[in-house]
Order: structure tokens, then sequence, then C-alpha cells
């Protein structure tokens, strides 16, 4: 991680996709404004095109990857969705990095205003775990079995 | 990517089937014309044969593939496709490369005709993104949350 | 390819089950006959042993594999029917060679008798792919889009 | 597969689990004795921790192994069966060797009794698969197409 | 697993999630005090996030890794974790050794109360069962196919 005389930030790679209907590229990197890494963004069509790109991003040097995409409310979309979302767990696997998985369903909210706020919800939190991963990883074993949700309101331990 | 003094033009297979009932690599072949590529074409019988040949033409160096297949109307075929898209993507995690999948459900269109124009759209806009992913991967960034769809019209953003 | 002066013909391998309730091996060599290639033939108890055996017969030399299966009639066993598919793709990409995965279903057919003819077509026009992908890949780009089928008649292009 | 002066017995892996409700273990043990085989015992805690056992007796030696488990009545049983499966179809492929897998679902018996016979019929049958993959592989392609079955009667060839 | 003159203990890793309503890690920790092994705990944000976490733990030194996670109750939920466990397939293939995956479904459970419970009892056993794989394995091979459960009461053998 060191170049010449200076220590590298941790990078970050946000990848996602034209498909979606919200820019979550872009939240992603706005969300990640409040932490010291560096990032770098690529575009695909769709959620089947992220496992690849995320591996080549982790390959040539990032450190944790984030997975945006927008699953479709078409029966055959909750297929692609997990044929995509094993492609993420191998590319995990193959590099030995974390990738972060922020999928959207349409179908998951009520109107667009509600899926809208699911989208900026999702990728702010999800983002800022990303950057935790490599910079601070001992925050989520203090919110072990805390019941935290993204996209939603965190619903707490069970007392 | 050079060969004497010269320096080669990125390369896109073209992966097609004969199980599908339109010639879906003739309509990539004319769409990558208006590109600046280099192409090769090769035929197998049904989309579970697809992953392995993408596989084998990105081994032999090319940069990027089209796997293009159509999925019958059959119960079975849904699982058949399931299968071929998990192979497929293996093949791009253990390429390092793209691979666009473009499939078209014979259950998706409402008649012949329908039908017929999901394969021209799709498969074009879809040799387009090859070609695009490998000469100006920028051109995604700025469509990135555009809602971009390939067979139908395009849904746009969430506004 | 080469075995001292003289040039090998391609191996394929035909691999079975005592499962099935037809001998697809047996119809498989006999359509193999036309064609000038060498054949080794392995039987393995039911369709989840086919994977890894085409691999092993890959690995040892074969050009292609022939993976024979029926597929039963109860609940599960379109469930095993995946897995070995699964595995089959798998096997592929692990050896860069095709297998041509050749499944009859109990239930696609109508009584017995069309069961039967469903693995004679089936089995008879799938290896006559395996013996062209290795001798004369060519015979299927020109029948690209063409809609043929293997078990039933073929389907044609849209028009 | 030789040790000093003397030629090993092939080894057989027996695999199976403490969630079963029968000894499918002691039941692959008492089939295996009628074989020149040597044998190694190893039992884990459920199906899904099948797979990885038996590659790690495969990668230490063994020829072949037998994972044995039971599926439970429950609908996430099914799944669970399910992840089992492909585990053990990728511990085939990453050691060339087959493993046979022997399910007996809770569901499948009318009854206890009805139960415990196909344990009892489905493990012996399929241990002895085991002993024949190694010491006899032409005994399959003799029975190839037969309609064999493991647990239940075998239903015979299509005439 | 020597360090010095001294033989080091086995070593497990508990790896949890902060979507659990239950500190899983913290019951694991409680349940490894009685057996003599280091332990390793690092939490993650979800299911998903497991396989390579407890991959990463275990191609760094740990024995055998506890994969802790709660299930959602919502449609989709079911299906993340069948893709979680998937991972956790292949992260034991790719590094040889045991991770014990203990998944609650939050649908199991007939009220907060029963869903506790399960969480503590199927906790406890199985990190009982991660510390016998490294310690005793032999202690599994004495309850084959008792019905061993984890959650919930054994249920015993068949008669």
């Amino acid at each position: 991680m060191r170049r010449g005389l200076f220590v590298a930030k941790p990078r970050i790679a946000v990848v996602d996709t034209t498909f979606s209907r919200v820019d979550m590229g872009a939240l992603a990197l706005l969300a990640l404004k409040e932490f010291d890494v560096d990032t770098v963004r690529v575009t695909v069509p769709g959620i089947k095109d992220l496992a690849v790109e995320c591996k080549r991003q982790l390959d040539a040097g990032a450190d944790v990857a984030l997975a945006l995409g927008m699953v479709g409310g078409a029966d055959i979309d909750r297929q692609c969705a997990h044929e995509a979302s094993l492609g993420i767990q191998f590319a995990k696997l193959l590099t030995n990095k974390h990738i972060v998985e922020v999928f959207v369903h349409e179908k998951e909210a009520r109107n667009e205003s509600d899926l809208k706020s699911l989208f900026v919800d999702r990728t702010q939190k999800h983002a800022e775990n990303a950057a935790r991963l490599v910079l601070q990883p001992d925050w989520f074993t203090r919110r072990a079995g805390k019941g935290l949700r993204q996209g939603r309101d965190d619903v707490g331990s069970i007392s």
C-alpha cells in the first residue's frame, strides 16, 4: 500500500449500472467524501456485469468494492439478481476482499418516493460500511447483533 | 495487443446458437460494423454451450464477448437459462473480462412480431455495449442511473 | 494430438448412467460411427456423477464429451438435474472443452413410446453435434438462428 | 498407490452425519466388507459439512468417497440439501474423483419403517457402487440404461 | 501450528453480523470458554459477508470458523441465505477447512422468546461442534445417526 515515501489511502471501487433508475454511484461517492479514502468509479450496463468489474478493480489494487444495482420488477429479474449475487460471492472468494452488495428491488417500495428514499438510505449506509470495513473494522463488532438495517430504520436487538 | 508494428484493434467474440429462432450473431455483427473493432464469430448448439465457448475465445485473445441466446417457452427452459447464466458469471471471473449476456425469452413477447423486435433491439444495443466496454467505458458512467433498457424503450431516472 | 507419425483422430467421451431407462451410450456410439472419430465410453450410476467423469475423460485427452442422462419424474429429480447441470457447466470451464449435455426428462413425454423416441432423436442429434464441434464447427454457424431442436422436430426461424 | 513393496488397496472414505436418524456410516462399512478395499470413516454434524470433509479425505489419498446424509422434512431442509449437493459437485471437480452422494429425504417415505428400509437399501447399494467405481468400472457399462435404483426396486429399461 | 517452543492451541474464528438481532458472536465466545482453544472475532454487516471473512480468517491461520447469521423474514431473505450458504460451501472447499454455518431464520420461531431460545441453543451447540471438529473429531463418530439437532431438542435415531 506504499507508493514512494507516501502511504496510500485505502481505495474503494464504486461500481454501478446504467440499468438503475437512480445514480447510485453518485450517492456512494457523496457518502464516501466523509472518509479518508481514495475512490475509483466504473459504470457497467446491468447487475450481472458487477461481479467481474468489482473483481477487476480489486485485482488492480482497490481494497474493497461497492456493487450497486437496481433489481427490476419483472419475474425474471429476481433470478438475474440471484445470478449476479452468486457471481459477487465468488468474486469475493477469488480476491479475498469484501464486496459490499447494494441491491434495491423495485418491488420493495410502496411508491416512487419510497423507492427513492430506499436508494438513498441503503446506498449511503452501505458506502459507509465499505469505508469502515477497511478503516475501522471494530465499528461493526461494537454493533454486533444490534439489528442494523440499510434502506430502512434499524430494528434493534431482541431483548 | 501489438502485432509487429501495428496496434491491434480490440477483438469482440460473437457467440450465438442454432437453437435461437433469430440469427442473433448476424444482428450483432451488423451493429458492430459501426465500431472500430475486429470480430470473431462462433455458433454453438444452445445456451448452455455459450459460457465455455466465450471463455475459449477470451482465452484466445478476444477482449470482450457477446453471449447471444434464446430461452424457450417450456417450463424447464428457464432453469436452463439460469444454469447458462451462472456458467457465464464464472467464465467472466475466470477470464477477468466482460461477457455481455443477451438472452431473449420466448415468453417475454406478446406475439412473433413483438418477439422479433425484442431480438433486434436487444441484440443491437448490447452489441454496442460490448464495443463501448472496450472502446469508451466512460460512455456508461455518463448514463449511470438513467434506466437504460435493451429490448424495450429506456425507462429513465426516478425524478 | 499427434502420436508417433500418426495424427490422432478426435476423441469423443461418451458418458452415460445405469439410472437411465434407455441405453443412451449405445445410441450415441451408433450415431458416432458415421464420423471419423475415436470414442471412449464410461458408465456411472446417475446424472450427478456425469460432470466429474466427463472432466476425467477430457483431462485424459478426450476432445469433447457427451453427458447422457435421464431425469426421473419425482419432484426432487429436477433439483438433481439442476445440480448435475451446474457441475457440467463448471467441468466445461475447468477443461476449456465442450461437454454436450443430453438430458431427457421422464415428464417431457406423453407416453413410453413418445419417451423412447425422445431418447433416440435427442441422443442421435446431440452425438452428431459433439462430433461436429470438433470436426466441422462451421456447420453450426451456417445454421445459426434456425431454431434447431434435439428430441423434437426443428421449429425454424421467425420470419 | 504403492507403499514400500506392497500395493495398497483402494481406499474408500465413508463420511456421515450426527443429524441423520440412522447410522448410515455403519451401514456403508458393513456393505463394504464384501469388497477388497480399505476404509476410513469420519462423521460431521450435518449434510453441509460433507463436501469439504470428503474433499479432505480424497486429498489425503482416498480414491472415492461416500457422502451419507439425511435431509429433514422442514421446508428449508430441501434448500440445505441443494447447497450441500452443489458443494459435493465442486468437491468432485476439484479432486477429479467420484463422491457417491447418498441422501435420504425424510419426506420420501410413507412411514418410519419405510424410511428405515430406504436408508438400508440406498446406503448398501451406493456403498457397493462406490467400491465398483474403483474396482470394476465395467460393472456399470454392462448395466447402462437398465433403470437401476437405490432405495427402491430397479425400474428396468423401456422396451 | 508451532510458534517457537510452544504448541499453539487450535484457533477458532467467530464471524457474526450487525444485521442479526442477537449478539451471536458473544454467545459463541461464551460457549468456547469451556474449550482449550484460541479465538478471533470479526463482525461484518450481513450474512453475504460471512463467507469471505471466514476465508480470510482461515487463510490467516484459523483452524475452523463459525459463520453466525440471522435470516430475515422477508421473501427475498431466504434467497440471500441461499447465496450466503453457497459462498460458505466454496470457502470451505478453497480452504479445506470446516466452517460451521449457524443460521437462524426469523420465521422458524413462534414468537420472540422462542426465537431467542433458538439463537442461544443453536449457537452454543454449534460453537461446541466447531471446537470438537478440531479437538476431538471422534466425538461425532460416536453420535453418528443419533438425530442430533441444534436449536431444538435432539430427535434421536429411528428404532
